[in-house]
């Protein structure tokens, strides 16, 4: 008999949940809110029972389960199960997530952090076509990334693999990024960051613009409303995702110079943007790639939306079932 | 009885040969010209030969071999052992490495490009520390490379994986490179590259300089001449050197940031200058990088030097020992 999986998208307003079979069909989802009071100390326990309430509900067996797979923000730690520094959960000490959940629902339990099992769920069932060797960027309020290379997620040696808002795309007077840096592809490429390029580059700009007239005036502008005018024809705004989609460009080609995965998928809020934004992602990606490059590693927009975190967390759960 | 390797380095001026323990201990080494007359049809032979004749020679039995490893120039075909594109052999056409030199010495073949068969070879028994993850640079009259992680090589889906040269380090305005693309590593940080870079430089210093004279003066002037002088104190090749390294220092900092390796490891010509190039790279890697990886990732010289090459191309053949 075929077992099913659990995979579980830890976030800091919801957590959301699904039951999988072992093909990655999602047969069941559901979510519950994030408590983050008194330290994220209920989160665990609000897990376990959410879990246990739902597989009582539909009288399903533990038996019938291989494992608990999810993604989780902050430093995780693979071997032990434990995650620390994930601030929106209010999780600032180290927390044994793996023992809580393993010893609440009795089930095998795996962990890797948000942006690395949104990565395997894109590549797993996405527009990775589970291919061994696929990239994930996904552009929100960060710039996150996950690399799957051999078929293997890359963490490196202390788990800092994959971090991809972090690649320097502007070495020479960047923006300051939070993470101590400069220039940082998450300083001009996630969606505050390309608020930030927009009123640098107001500053320049004399033509025309609804959206720098807004910027001008001090209204808030966000990066949607800069994409949303540039489909419209602003040529500010289309400026400004010129200059966003170089960025975006030189991450990814360099990530294909040295990786050449099969693709380079965009996922994240701000993919909503879809092919206006792929297509000139790729543009850039093109010029700053040599030709094996250019030829076999595909610029996607990802296919799963949400649901990629619960269906990459739940991949990782594959490991617990016995042939 | 524990089985012996063979590793075989292929170049265009020379074939090196080693005879190694599955430990990696090197026992003995030979080289033989590498003779590219008539399209390149001699080397397949040659090698078949030397090899045959070392072996009598030391009355050695093919009994006491596991396989064969070697490295090549070109694209290479993994599965079928085969290479095309080797310009500097003199191989246009699609060559059947693999089977030759199998029907030829009756031992299994394993084959790889060189710059990735250099960078396993520093992984394992050089600087890499054998390490699951280890980026290996190598500089020299281009630059190439090879990624390790997870402990498999990357070659990625059509084996553009790992060439670091044409990382683009300068996204606007750079030199054209070979490849077809602008702004690549090796255009600034090949041994041309630094030449170009000094010449590029020399229009707009002012300050005295012997080596900027020489370049004014039309002489002859080589990257280890720059190196040298930057070494002597030359304020301008200091500068030169300095521009080189931040480069240098942003494809190192861009790649810890996306694969955080335990080591970025600097082989080839250039490395000649030792330390006094590792500090300024590193110097320049710890600013384009986030705390994880400026904790982690260490910036090494290579240690292996010219054994580099038969040392992880006979690496490739230790997966035909058997347990």
């Amino acid at each position: 008999m075929t077992k099913k999986i659990i995979g579980i998208d830890l976030g800091g307003t919801t957590v959301k949940f699904g039951i999988l079979t072992e093909n990655g069909e999602v047969q069941d989802k559901w979510s519950i809110e994030t408590n983050i009071l008194d330290e994220g100390i209920h989160i665990v326990p609000d897990i376990i029972d959410s879990i246990n309430h739902r597989l009582d509900l539909y009288k399903l067996d533990k038996s019938e389960f291989a494992g608990i797979g999810m993604g989780s923000p902050g430093s995780v730690d693979l071997e032990e199960g434990t995650v620390i520094g994930a601030y929106n959960l209010n999780w600032k000490t180290l927390q044994q997530v793996g023992k809580g959940i393993t010893a609440g629902t009795g089930l095998p339990f795996a962990i890797d952090n948000d942006a690395n099992v949104a990565a395997m769920g894109e590549r797993w069932l996405g527009a990775g076509e589970n291919q061994p060797d696929v990239v994930f960027i996904t552009l929100g309020t960060g710039v996150g990334g996950g690399i799957i290379a051999n078929g293997e997620m890359i963490h490196g040696v202390a788990g800092g693999g994959g971090e991809i808002g972090h690649v320097v795309v502007v070495p020479e007077n960047g923006f300051e990024c939070t993470c101590g840096s400069r220039g940082c592809l998450e300083t001009v490429a996630s969606a505050t960051g390309v608020v930030r390029v927009a009123r640098q580059m107001a500053e320049e700009y004399e033509g025309d613009s609804e959206i720098k007239a807004q910027i001008d005036n001090g209204e808030a502008v966000t990066s949607k409303d800069i994409f949303a005018a540039a489909e419209q024809g602003d040529s500010f705004a289309l400026r400004v995702v010129d200059k966003v989609c170089m960025y975006l460009g030189l991450a990814c080609g360099n990530l294909g110079n040295t990786l050449n995965p099969d693709s380079i998928v965009i996922g994240g809020g701000m993919a909503a943007a879809g092919e206006f934004l792929r297509q000139q992602v790729e543009a850039y990606f093109l010029t700053f790639t040599f030709p094996t490059i250019q030829r076999t590693t595909k610029i996607k927009l990802a296919t799963l939306g949400n649901d990629a975190g619960i269906i990459g967390a739940a991949s990782l759960a594959r490991k617990f079932i016995k042939e």
